[in-house]
Protein backbone atom coordinates (compact mmCIF):
# COMPACT_ATOMS: atom_id res chain seq x y z
CA UNK A 1 0.00 0.00 0.00
CA UNK A 2 2.70 2.19 1.03
CA UNK A 3 4.55 1.57 -2.41
CA UNK A 4 0.86 2.73 -4.68
CA UNK A 5 0.41 5.66 -2.40
CA UNK A 6 4.36 6.78 -3.28
CA UNK A 7 3.72 6.00 -7.10
CA UNK A 8 0.39 8.10 -6.93
CA UNK A 9 1.87 11.16 -4.81
CA UNK A 10 5.17 10.89 -7.52
CA UNK A 11 2.87 10.85 -10.57
CA UNK A 12 0.77 13.53 -9.41
CA UNK A 13 4.31 15.36 -8.85
CA UNK A 14 5.02 14.68 -12.95
CA UNK A 15 1.39 16.10 -13.85
CA UNK A 16 1.88 19.28 -11.73
CA UNK A 17 5.31 19.52 -12.92
CA UNK A 18 4.22 19.67 -16.69
CA UNK A 19 1.34 22.34 -15.98
CA UNK A 20 3.19 24.38 -13.81
CA UNK A 21 6.45 25.83 -15.34
CA UNK A 22 9.75 26.18 -13.01
CA UNK A 23 10.28 29.27 -11.15
CA UNK A 24 12.54 31.14 -13.08
CA UNK A 25 14.84 34.03 -11.81
CA UNK A 26 13.52 37.19 -13.72
CA UNK A 27 16.38 38.10 -16.01
CA UNK A 28 16.01 34.53 -17.64
CA UNK A 29 12.40 34.65 -18.05
CA UNK A 30 13.16 38.21 -19.93
CA UNK A 31 15.80 37.26 -21.91
CA UNK A 32 15.43 35.13 -25.62
CA UNK A 33 15.58 31.47 -25.61
CA UNK A 34 17.92 29.96 -28.41
CA UNK A 35 18.34 26.42 -30.36
CA UNK A 36 20.86 24.89 -28.42
CA UNK A 37 20.62 20.91 -30.32
CA UNK A 38 20.87 20.63 -34.10
CA UNK A 39 18.11 18.92 -35.59
CA UNK A 40 19.05 15.31 -36.07
CA UNK A 41 18.59 14.45 -40.10
CA UNK A 42 19.43 18.25 -41.28
CA UNK A 43 21.74 17.14 -43.13
CA UNK A 44 19.40 15.35 -45.69
CA UNK A 45 17.04 18.63 -46.00
CA UNK A 46 16.35 19.96 -49.62
CA UNK A 47 17.90 23.15 -51.11
CA UNK A 48 16.15 26.49 -50.63
CA UNK A 49 19.36 28.42 -51.92
CA UNK A 50 23.47 29.43 -52.10
CA UNK A 51 25.31 32.51 -51.03
CA UNK A 52 28.55 33.48 -50.54
CA UNK A 53 29.88 36.37 -48.02
CA UNK A 54 32.98 37.89 -49.00
CA UNK A 55 35.44 40.01 -47.19
CA UNK A 56 36.38 38.82 -43.36
CA UNK A 57 33.70 35.63 -43.78
CA UNK A 58 35.17 34.53 -46.75
CA UNK A 59 32.36 32.13 -46.77
CA UNK A 60 30.51 29.68 -48.83
CA UNK A 61 26.96 28.32 -47.88
CA UNK A 62 23.79 26.73 -49.08
CA UNK A 63 20.05 27.10 -46.70
CA UNK A 64 18.45 23.52 -46.42
CA UNK A 65 14.91 23.35 -45.19
CA UNK A 66 12.89 20.65 -43.91
CA UNK A 67 9.75 19.36 -45.80
CA UNK A 68 7.59 22.30 -44.29
CA UNK A 69 10.32 24.86 -45.11
CA UNK A 70 10.46 23.26 -48.27
CA UNK A 71 6.91 23.70 -49.00
CA UNK A 72 6.55 27.05 -47.71
CA UNK A 73 8.90 28.44 -49.92
CA UNK A 74 8.03 26.53 -52.98
CA UNK A 75 4.30 28.04 -52.21
CA UNK A 76 5.11 31.32 -51.16
CA UNK A 77 3.83 30.81 -47.76
CA UNK A 78 4.24 33.28 -45.44
CA UNK A 79 5.01 34.30 -42.52
CA UNK A 80 6.59 30.99 -42.19
CA UNK A 81 4.27 27.99 -40.25
CA UNK A 82 5.25 26.54 -37.21
CA UNK A 83 7.50 23.55 -37.41
CA UNK A 84 9.75 25.46 -39.76
CA UNK A 85 13.49 24.40 -39.66
CA UNK A 86 15.99 26.14 -41.76
CA UNK A 87 19.83 25.09 -41.21
CA UNK A 88 22.44 27.14 -43.20
CA UNK A 89 25.63 24.98 -44.02
CA UNK A 90 28.77 27.28 -44.30
CA UNK A 91 31.88 26.34 -45.53
CA UNK A 92 35.24 28.35 -46.11
CA UNK A 93 35.35 29.59 -49.64
CA UNK A 94 38.55 27.74 -50.84
CA UNK A 95 39.90 28.39 -54.24
CA UNK A 96 40.14 24.39 -56.03
CA UNK A 97 43.35 24.19 -57.64
CA UNK A 98 42.08 20.96 -59.40
CA UNK A 99 39.28 22.25 -61.16
CA UNK A 100 41.80 25.42 -62.44
CA UNK A 101 43.94 23.24 -64.23
CA UNK A 102 41.20 21.84 -65.77
CA UNK A 103 40.09 25.28 -66.98
CA UNK A 104 43.37 26.36 -67.71
CA UNK A 105 42.44 29.92 -65.29
CA UNK A 106 42.07 30.63 -61.44
CA UNK A 107 38.45 30.84 -61.35
CA UNK A 108 36.98 28.54 -59.23
CA UNK A 109 36.23 27.94 -55.29
CA UNK A 110 34.43 25.07 -53.67
CA UNK A 111 33.11 24.38 -50.34
CA UNK A 112 35.91 23.81 -48.01
CA UNK A 113 36.80 23.28 -44.50
CA UNK A 114 32.94 23.53 -42.94
CA UNK A 115 33.18 26.28 -40.65
CA UNK A 116 29.70 26.50 -38.79
CA UNK A 117 26.02 25.41 -38.96
CA UNK A 118 23.23 27.98 -38.36
CA UNK A 119 19.66 26.88 -37.86
CA UNK A 120 16.22 28.86 -37.37
CA UNK A 121 12.87 27.19 -35.89
CA UNK A 122 9.48 28.53 -36.20
CA UNK A 123 7.43 27.88 -33.09
CA UNK A 124 5.66 31.12 -32.58
CA UNK A 125 4.89 30.30 -28.62
CA UNK A 126 7.95 29.25 -27.89
CA UNK A 127 10.39 32.17 -29.58
CA UNK A 128 7.60 34.63 -29.12
CA UNK A 129 10.31 36.72 -27.73
CA UNK A 130 12.39 36.26 -31.25
CA UNK A 131 9.45 36.77 -33.92
CA UNK A 132 8.66 33.41 -33.47
CA UNK A 133 12.27 31.82 -34.64
CA UNK A 134 14.59 30.53 -32.81
CA UNK A 135 18.03 30.89 -33.20
CA UNK A 136 21.10 28.18 -33.17
CA UNK A 137 24.61 28.44 -34.08
CA UNK A 138 26.79 24.90 -33.80
CA UNK A 139 30.52 24.54 -34.32
CA UNK A 140 32.17 20.79 -34.17
CA UNK A 141 28.27 20.48 -33.36
CA UNK A 142 29.05 22.49 -29.77
CA UNK A 143 26.22 25.10 -29.62
CA UNK A 144 27.38 28.69 -29.06
CA UNK A 145 26.59 31.02 -25.90
CA UNK A 146 23.93 33.07 -25.34
CA UNK A 147 26.04 35.79 -25.50
CA UNK A 148 27.19 35.17 -28.91
CA UNK A 149 23.68 34.63 -30.06
CA UNK A 150 22.20 37.91 -28.97
CA UNK A 151 22.35 39.76 -32.32
CA UNK A 152 21.04 37.16 -34.29
CA UNK A 153 17.25 38.29 -33.88
CA UNK A 154 18.68 42.43 -33.87
CA UNK A 155 19.75 41.72 -37.56
CA UNK A 156 17.22 39.66 -38.46
CA UNK A 157 14.34 41.68 -37.42
CA UNK A 158 15.44 44.18 -40.30
CA UNK A 159 14.00 41.52 -42.94
CA UNK A 160 10.34 42.58 -42.29
CA UNK A 161 9.36 41.99 -45.58
CA UNK A 162 10.29 37.96 -45.70
CA UNK A 163 9.50 36.83 -41.97
CA UNK A 164 12.67 37.70 -40.88
CA UNK A 165 14.37 35.01 -43.05
CA UNK A 166 17.07 36.65 -45.70
CA UNK A 167 17.45 33.71 -48.19
CA UNK A 168 15.14 33.63 -51.17
CA UNK A 169 14.16 30.38 -52.71
CA UNK A 170 16.44 29.50 -55.86
CA UNK A 171 14.37 27.51 -58.82
CA UNK B 1 -8.00 -16.52 -84.35
CA UNK B 2 -6.86 -13.98 -86.32
CA UNK B 3 -6.83 -11.59 -84.07
CA UNK B 4 -5.42 -13.91 -81.98
CA UNK B 5 -2.53 -14.27 -84.43
CA UNK B 6 -1.85 -11.00 -85.22
CA UNK B 7 -1.48 -10.39 -81.10
CA UNK B 8 0.70 -12.71 -81.05
CA UNK B 9 3.02 -11.46 -83.61
CA UNK B 10 2.92 -8.00 -82.36
CA UNK B 11 3.83 -9.29 -79.51
CA UNK B 12 6.97 -11.19 -80.74
CA UNK B 13 7.82 -8.11 -82.62
CA UNK B 14 7.89 -6.07 -79.29
CA UNK B 15 10.20 -8.70 -78.06
CA UNK B 16 12.24 -8.85 -80.93
CA UNK B 17 12.73 -5.17 -80.68
CA UNK B 18 13.15 -4.44 -77.12
CA UNK B 19 16.29 -7.04 -77.97
CA UNK B 20 17.87 -6.05 -81.18
CA UNK B 21 18.34 -2.58 -81.58
CA UNK B 22 17.26 -0.56 -84.28
CA UNK B 23 19.98 -0.34 -86.70
CA UNK B 24 21.78 3.40 -87.07
CA UNK B 25 23.80 5.51 -89.59
CA UNK B 26 27.38 4.32 -88.82
CA UNK B 27 28.89 7.83 -87.41
CA UNK B 28 25.84 8.44 -85.13
CA UNK B 29 26.85 4.98 -83.39
CA UNK B 30 30.42 6.23 -82.97
CA UNK B 31 29.45 9.67 -81.63
CA UNK B 32 28.31 9.70 -77.75
CA UNK B 33 25.25 9.65 -76.95
CA UNK B 34 23.77 12.52 -74.68
CA UNK B 35 21.19 13.29 -71.97
CA UNK B 36 18.69 15.25 -73.61
CA UNK B 37 15.74 15.31 -71.15
CA UNK B 38 16.06 16.90 -67.42
CA UNK B 39 15.55 14.09 -65.13
CA UNK B 40 11.95 14.40 -63.19
CA UNK B 41 12.04 15.89 -59.62
CA UNK B 42 15.89 17.03 -59.79
CA UNK B 43 15.27 20.17 -57.53
CA UNK B 44 14.05 18.17 -54.82
CA UNK B 45 17.26 15.75 -55.04
CA UNK B 46 19.39 16.41 -52.11
CA UNK B 47 22.58 18.51 -51.47
CA UNK B 48 26.09 17.10 -52.37
CA UNK B 49 27.95 20.79 -52.71
CA UNK B 50 28.44 24.06 -53.37
CA UNK B 51 30.83 25.97 -55.77
CA UNK B 52 31.33 29.99 -57.05
CA UNK B 53 33.35 30.14 -60.56
CA UNK B 54 34.71 33.50 -60.84
CA UNK B 55 35.85 35.18 -64.10
CA UNK B 56 33.49 35.19 -67.00
CA UNK B 57 31.32 32.25 -65.80
CA UNK B 58 30.77 34.67 -62.63
CA UNK B 59 28.37 31.60 -61.44
CA UNK B 60 27.53 30.31 -58.21
CA UNK B 61 26.06 26.71 -57.71
CA UNK B 62 25.13 23.44 -55.88
CA UNK B 63 25.49 20.17 -56.94
CA UNK B 64 22.33 18.00 -56.05
CA UNK B 65 21.97 13.89 -56.09
CA UNK B 66 19.70 11.34 -56.53
CA UNK B 67 19.13 8.76 -53.97
CA UNK B 68 21.64 6.08 -55.36
CA UNK B 69 24.44 9.18 -55.50
CA UNK B 70 23.87 10.61 -52.12
CA UNK B 71 24.42 7.14 -50.53
CA UNK B 72 27.59 6.78 -53.27
CA UNK B 73 28.80 10.11 -51.96
CA UNK B 74 27.89 9.47 -48.53
CA UNK B 75 29.71 5.88 -48.58
CA UNK B 76 32.57 6.70 -50.80
CA UNK B 77 32.07 4.32 -53.30
CA UNK B 78 33.33 4.77 -56.12
CA UNK B 79 33.12 4.17 -59.36
CA UNK B 80 29.81 5.27 -58.99
CA UNK B 81 26.84 2.96 -59.57
CA UNK B 82 24.40 2.62 -62.60
CA UNK B 83 21.49 4.56 -61.95
CA UNK B 84 23.54 7.81 -60.30
CA UNK B 85 22.06 10.89 -61.28
CA UNK B 86 23.55 14.16 -60.72
CA UNK B 87 22.36 17.79 -61.54
CA UNK B 88 24.37 20.87 -61.18
CA UNK B 89 22.17 23.78 -60.57
CA UNK B 90 23.30 27.27 -61.98
CA UNK B 91 23.00 31.03 -60.93
CA UNK B 92 24.45 34.39 -61.82
CA UNK B 93 26.23 35.23 -58.57
CA UNK B 94 24.57 38.22 -58.00
CA UNK B 95 25.66 41.03 -55.20
CA UNK B 96 23.01 41.45 -52.50
CA UNK B 97 21.95 45.14 -51.78
CA UNK B 98 19.26 43.86 -49.50
CA UNK B 99 22.20 41.86 -47.46
CA UNK B 100 24.86 44.23 -47.98
CA UNK B 101 23.01 46.97 -46.25
CA UNK B 102 22.23 45.25 -43.00
CA UNK B 103 26.22 44.07 -42.91
CA UNK B 104 26.70 47.72 -43.44
CA UNK B 105 29.40 46.77 -45.86
CA UNK B 106 29.60 44.91 -49.47
CA UNK B 107 30.04 41.23 -49.22
CA UNK B 108 27.07 39.40 -49.67
CA UNK B 109 26.53 37.52 -52.99
CA UNK B 110 23.66 35.38 -53.65
CA UNK B 111 21.88 32.91 -56.13
CA UNK B 112 20.71 35.56 -58.58
CA UNK B 113 18.97 34.39 -62.21
CA UNK B 114 19.01 30.53 -63.01
CA UNK B 115 21.45 29.97 -66.06
CA UNK B 116 21.77 26.72 -66.31
CA UNK B 117 21.29 22.73 -65.43
CA UNK B 118 24.04 20.23 -66.11
CA UNK B 119 22.82 16.40 -65.71
CA UNK B 120 25.31 13.54 -65.47
CA UNK B 121 23.98 9.70 -65.75
CA UNK B 122 25.72 7.06 -64.77
CA UNK B 123 24.45 3.84 -67.08
CA UNK B 124 27.43 1.75 -67.79
CA UNK B 125 26.42 0.03 -71.16
CA UNK B 126 24.45 3.16 -72.87
CA UNK B 127 27.11 5.85 -71.69
CA UNK B 128 30.05 3.13 -72.40
CA UNK B 129 31.97 5.81 -75.23
CA UNK B 130 31.76 8.38 -72.47
CA UNK B 131 33.27 6.49 -69.09
CA UNK B 132 29.60 5.32 -68.31
CA UNK B 133 28.02 9.01 -68.02
CA UNK B 134 25.81 10.80 -69.70
CA UNK B 135 25.95 14.32 -70.16
CA UNK B 136 23.11 16.70 -70.41
CA UNK B 137 22.86 20.80 -70.35
CA UNK B 138 19.41 22.39 -70.73
CA UNK B 139 18.85 26.24 -70.86
CA UNK B 140 15.03 27.39 -70.04
CA UNK B 141 14.38 23.35 -69.94
CA UNK B 142 15.86 22.62 -73.51
CA UNK B 143 18.53 20.26 -74.08
CA UNK B 144 21.96 22.13 -75.92
CA UNK B 145 23.19 20.76 -79.72
CA UNK B 146 25.32 17.59 -79.68
CA UNK B 147 27.93 20.04 -80.81
CA UNK B 148 28.06 22.38 -77.64
CA UNK B 149 28.32 18.79 -75.69
CA UNK B 150 31.34 17.38 -77.17
CA UNK B 151 33.74 18.96 -74.85
CA UNK B 152 32.04 17.89 -71.92
CA UNK B 153 33.88 14.19 -71.65
CA UNK B 154 37.18 14.91 -72.81
CA UNK B 155 36.95 17.83 -70.05
CA UNK B 156 35.61 15.45 -67.30
CA UNK B 157 37.94 12.76 -68.68
CA UNK B 158 40.86 14.47 -66.92
CA UNK B 159 38.91 13.58 -63.62
CA UNK B 160 40.52 10.11 -62.93
CA UNK B 161 40.81 9.74 -59.25
CA UNK B 162 37.21 10.25 -59.40
CA UNK B 163 35.35 8.68 -61.77
CA UNK B 164 35.00 11.72 -64.17
CA UNK B 165 33.04 14.04 -61.65
CA UNK B 166 34.72 17.06 -60.09
CA UNK B 167 32.46 17.74 -57.29
CA UNK B 168 33.47 16.31 -53.40
CA UNK B 169 30.89 15.68 -50.32
CA UNK B 170 30.12 18.95 -48.74
CA UNK B 171 30.03 17.29 -44.98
Amino acid sequence: MRRIVFFLLLSAAAVVASIVPAARPADEQASPVFVTKIPSGYRDWRFISTAHEAGNLNSIGVLLGNEVAFQAYREGKLPFPDGTMLVALHYKHVASDENNKVFGQPQSFVAGPPTNVQVMVKDSKKYAATGGWGFGHFQDGKPATSAFMKPCFPCHAKETDHDFVFTRYAP
